[in-house]
């Protein structure tokens, strides 16, 4: 694996089918999962790092967002990683950018409802990853559902070939999607964040015995999230797709999305759904049997 | 040449280095002059003609905009294009895009202030066929200097690999700027409308024995349009050649602009001036010396 810091040397060093999974760096067990994702189809794996000042906004933790570059060199190596671009903010932001990128009312509901800003943010640096790099398949995680249907509709709305493969989220044994931010759950956070996952997974049970209504669903969360200790629900509603607009009735492709904080950590977590002709097929993403790469930093 | 109608099969015809020139298509000499500039530097030319409906506002002439398809095959052809692309409105919008692509304040005066959407438009339009094309150049005429400018800008907020090259305004052998509009004009329309040249030829002329107030300059072309029959001045304006703002003084690269209606017909020209450091060099565009293309419809 080699090191580069600028769009040139990342095509220099790419040949034949090029896949890149963008990540902020402070690797976890869900980026791994998007790395040997993107090795069993590429015949060169692009990982990138960088922590993209755009998609903050000014209360958030962009100055406290971890970063540790020469773990993150090692574990991207072992994951099949062949080069990893790691751009200096000179290299991103030769000049403050004038463009804006909106993805119209994709943006309108949770994540983007919360974090002014986020998403165009992410929609500018994803798609200065695909120009400048240009790769035939992009690997993105579940567990940002909506920067997921943000990043798949600007692919078509810009024309980028590119296939953007989905990647179901990563969680540790107990259940807890992984997340860069976990590190900053105390002890009794991090029991307390077991109730995302414990509301997502009684909401998924549920879909499997036949439950449909959105509201029947986010109650499950709710009262999850509501039975613990120190945590404060932002939403938890499920919603299509696509679109990511408010669903009432789980009648195509939909995820079931909860946000909360969690002493002084935000985090986020969903499970999809496959909407097919009779049943519908959850993805809760997958359990780790060991401990996750984060407890060893 | 050969005429494809999708990205995925202009991808396959092209080899080596692509160069690309966008249009509309009722190609004009001054097309002629992109599709040669790509030729002289690139293993495969590629040309797109599509009139796209998102750069028309509401009020605009995207109904009447000349088309004549077997005519731009010919002179595409013979003027060295490898690949014309003609995709239909589904290749190129197979869903109504939702992406909005704005270039900051590239766009608050001139073409933008007068056109809402036209510049998004644009955007949108030239990062798709960047996106779908990856070409390593692409040609853009001077006499759009504020889609040159936004095209420019685009390009670099995107982190696209692309090397924009500008090439300079076609004319007619009185000095009419070639426009696909041009075939609009009646015959005292036609008249008129050389006042718009001949303004700008007096600044140019101006700058180079000395002159750099954009006050005079500009006064120099509302003095030739006020002058002539049948033409309102929209704006004659001196606008820095990167940032499209308004520029009192001639001190760097900078266009003088001018848009009147004509008739029924609104025509936009431009002299370009690059500034060096003891002098500036002045770019009136190319005088055709026979008669042009658009003749022999």
């Amino acid at each position: 694996m080699i090191t580069v810091a600028t769009f040139a040397d990342v095509r220099a060093a790419s040949a034949g089918r090029v896949g890149l999974a963008p990540t902020m760096g402070y690797l976890h067990d869900g980026h791994l999962a998007l790395f040997r994702a993107a090795r069993a189809g590429s015949d060169t794996v692009v990982a990138s790092v960088f922590v993209n000042p755009l998609q903050f906004g000014p209360n958030e933790d962009l100055s406290r967002y971890p970063r540790d570059l020469e773990r993150d060199q090692r574990l991207a190596e072992q994951a099949g990683v062949d080069v990893l671009f790691v751009p200096p903010a000179e290299e991103m932001y030769p000049v403050l950018p004038k463009i804006s990128v909106i993805i119209g009312d994709l943006t309108d509901h949770f994540e983007g409802a919360r974090r002014p800003g986020h998403f165009a943010g992410v929609a500018v640096v994803v798609a200065k990853l695909f120009a400048g790099i240009q790769p035939a398949g992009a690997f993105f995680g579940r567990k940002d559902a909506q920067q997921l249907a943000v990043v798949r509709r600007m692919t078509v709305d810009l024309s980028f070939p590119i296939e953007i493969v989905p990647v179901s989220t990563v969680r540790e044994a107990d259940g807890l999607a992984l997340s860069s931010r976990n590190r900053f759950l105390t002890a009794d956070d991090r029991r307390s964040a077991l109730a995302l996952s414990q509301g997502l997974f009684a909401a998924a049970a549920a879909v499997e015995a036949g439950e449909r209504a959105g509201s029947a669903l986010e109650a499950m969360v709710v009262d999850a999230v509501g039975a613990a200790a120190g945590i404060e629900l932002e939403y938890a509603a499920l919603a299509d797709a696509e679109t990511v607009q408010p669903l009432s009735e789980l009648t195509r492709d939909a995820f079931l999305a909860v946000a909360a904080r969690v002493g002084e950590t935000r985090l986020i977590d969903n499970v999809a759904f496959s909407v097919g002709a009779d049943s519908v097929t959850v993805d809760r993403g997958d359990i780790l049997t060991g401990p996750s790469v984060l407890e060893d930093v």
